[in-house]
């Protein structure tokens, strides 16, 4: 769900349908997430285990409550048409950097939950025996590792963002369309917003674009 | 050391006494990492406890390898003044992406090894009895979590970068100085890089600028 908006595949998509993609694929991974919390507290009380006493737990519900917020915040501000694009910009930035938080905090969750899986469950031969179920999973930590590494370097790359709507027209030699209508184009999903700045002219638009670069909010506005 | 960039105190700073601290807090750094690497191997010897069988010592590993990998790259490329500027423009972006992941990776190794040392030493009462131990190390984890959200932050915020000196002249209206002689001023701690490209006029230095902020370049290189 982090990089729907660096592949580019979807980069011919709508920016509805990206967002779409990009707040279902969420949806789901919540709806999971959900599903395993309840598992998890249901198993420990069929067996008579404490719930919620460990690092690995605080970090855990701490990463899911967080991600419902995240999820909640995102559908009503980015996905409803009732916020105003200011909104959007001043929030954009917020939501991206506490996705990729999110993002991090639900591997160092899992992380912790593989020790403690490890601890537990390997009794004879122990952990410290170093049996192979131990470097089985101690690969699939470091493999997560990896994992993280990657998305998080495809989402900080600037070069892979979405290409700029207006920038590409407005750079376009034989470009035909009117400056406003371009600066309109990009707006066709936000339908109640504030369009009282619209009819900019073309250096304006590159400047306002720049400047939106430079804040990290342009692409998924 | 992430955050000395980002200090508004350090701004004042030549930029080459912003690397040198830059470069010292780090080296420090390694040399506490290596002590406590130390210590621990010997710890494990003198108990005759196996090393490196756990994810947590996994990813420590890894993390202190790679930390001085880019200390040793970090000093060749941007400290020593042998490297030329298109090399360290082409570095840059894996330098700042490879200390940011260090840090994400050596809080992972910090907090499966808080998991593994409260499950090895609490056992009467239990960890999961919850004793005061427990909640009291627990809460140190998540700090350490708040802690790498914060630095996060302050090192992913645009407007929290150096201000780049160029622009700062350029916009300044009375500033009287020649373009070339601006340029040049940002370059006096890289005396043997290549200045072949110094000639350009305001307008080429501002669109420079803007591209190496667009890669997230200019503020350190």
């Amino acid at each position: 769900a982090i990089i729907v908006y660096r592949l580019p595949w979807t980069w011919k998509c709508s920016k509805l349908l990206m967002k779409f993609i990009h707040a279902g694929l969420n949806t789901i991974a919540m709806i999971l997430a959900i599903v395993s919390m309840v598992a998890v507290f249901e198993y420990h009380n069929a067996r008579s285990i404490p719930n919620m006493y460990s690092l690995h737990s605080w970090i855990g519900l701490t990463a899911v409550i967080f991600y419902s917020l995240q999820l909640f915040l995102g559908f009503a501000v980015f996905l409803l048409p009732f916020a105003p694009i200011p909104l959007r910009a001043a929030l954009m930035p917020i939501h991206v950097y506490s996705g990729l938080l999110i993002f991090v905090t639900a591997i160092a969750s899992a992380l912790t939950g593989i020790t403690e899986k490890l601890l537990f469950s390997l009794k004879s031969p122990a952990y410290s025996e170093s049996p192979p179920e131990a470097i089985f999973v101690n690969c699939l930590g470091l493999l997560i590792v990896i994992f993280g590494a990657l998305i998080l370097w495809m989402a900080s790359r600037p070069q892979w963002k979405r290409p700029p709507e207006e920038n590409a027209k407005v750079q376009r030699p034989n470009g035909g369309a009117p400056e406003g209508m371009e600066a309109e184009s990009t707006m066709t999903d936000c339908s109640n917003a504030d369009k009282s700045d619209v009819g900019f002219n073309s250096e304006a638009a590159r400047k306002r674009n720049l400047k939106l670069d430079e804040a990290g909010q342009r692409s998924t506005m």
